[in-house]
């Protein structure tokens, strides 16, 4: 069993033209606002630096559910798609937007990653409206 | 690794007025039914006794799917934040709501409870119509 | 901890009479297509053979999303019931349909399966439309 880190940067395009995350479910039906309920589906981008232009690493695919009354909570469930390493890491976990530094888990993993547990600390590098990047500080056994 | 245990109530309340659950999806479009198809966001309550004025512990922040054709089978899928504890505790796993006594499994964690694993317990201690107080009996290792 | 692995077919029927699997949620609002964004809810049958009439194993019970902007990726997650085992295994990962073997993750499980960590081995056994049978192969430690 070894133990790695690495960085990456993700990159969530929502309510905007050529969106990289789509809402498509929502309280009293709606799909236009981020609210408690808003369901929203990803396929983002992950690149080594926070530039959206940098080094492609993968993409983070998966989901993030507006989990909290208030809407400063999203539950990120995803896995992420190394392409160049041949292996996949999923997350899962509570992600209050608005804290400086959060903490996700890292659940498990495929082909170099396999048996994966650990964690990832993320910070907001960057935001407007309800898009961002985003920096993930990962560490894991495996 | 330490194994830790401890327990925890859960309060759902849902189709009712200030809901702490709300479906945002369902078969043929409806959110109005608990059927199969059904996607419930929460934002549950945790206590340390049953009543839902006990003392609290956090918040149960995911989603809940009705997963099967007769709508008795939920598949839970959320993080236990503890707001006392700088920890939280990812779950996922089957409930067939209608037995006694059921199990789904802990995935994960951050904070104190990095790479938690496990399992809980739950019972139902009180339920009226879908809103339900129930009742964790956790167990990880990490 | 022992390492365990078997094999089994899981049934998926969607968007046909007496579906295993219904869209419930889509973008811009569409339960009809099978596109980016798509959710859809499962209850498939678990077999020991790839015909839907082999001795039935279980259920699987979860959803999955359509998390690919061209559709060939789903984000697998649900929890296989195993009926005559006493125990569940919890699955997450990505799913690119177009590739011949895939891999997702095994996250946790309860029962005999408790604490189980690993992977599992996708293959398309057959499939018409959207409707397929897939080979799993699991491995996990618990």
């Amino acid at each position: 069993e070894q133990q790695t880190s690495f960085e990456f940067y993700m990159h969530d395009n929502v309510f905007v033209s050529n969106p990289s995350g789509i809402p498509v479910a929502g309280a009293n039906g709606s799909t236009t606002t981020f609210a408690f309920g808003t369901v929203i589906i990803i396929d983002d981008a992950l690149t080594l630096g926070p530039s959206p232009t940098s080094t492609s690493l993968g993409r983070a695919q998966g989901t993030y559910l507006v989990t909290s009354l208030d809407a400063s909570t999203i539950l990120l469930t995803f896995t992420a798609v190394f392409s160049d390493r041949n292996g996949t890491l999923s997350f899962h976990g509570s992600d209050k937007i608005t804290d400086p530094t959060r903490e996700i888990a890292i659940v498990g993993g495929t082909g170099i990653y396999r048996f994966a547990q650990g964690f990832a600390v993320i910070t907001t590098t960057s935001s407007v409206n309800f898009s961002a990047v985003l920096h993930f500080n990962v560490t894991f056994q495996h």
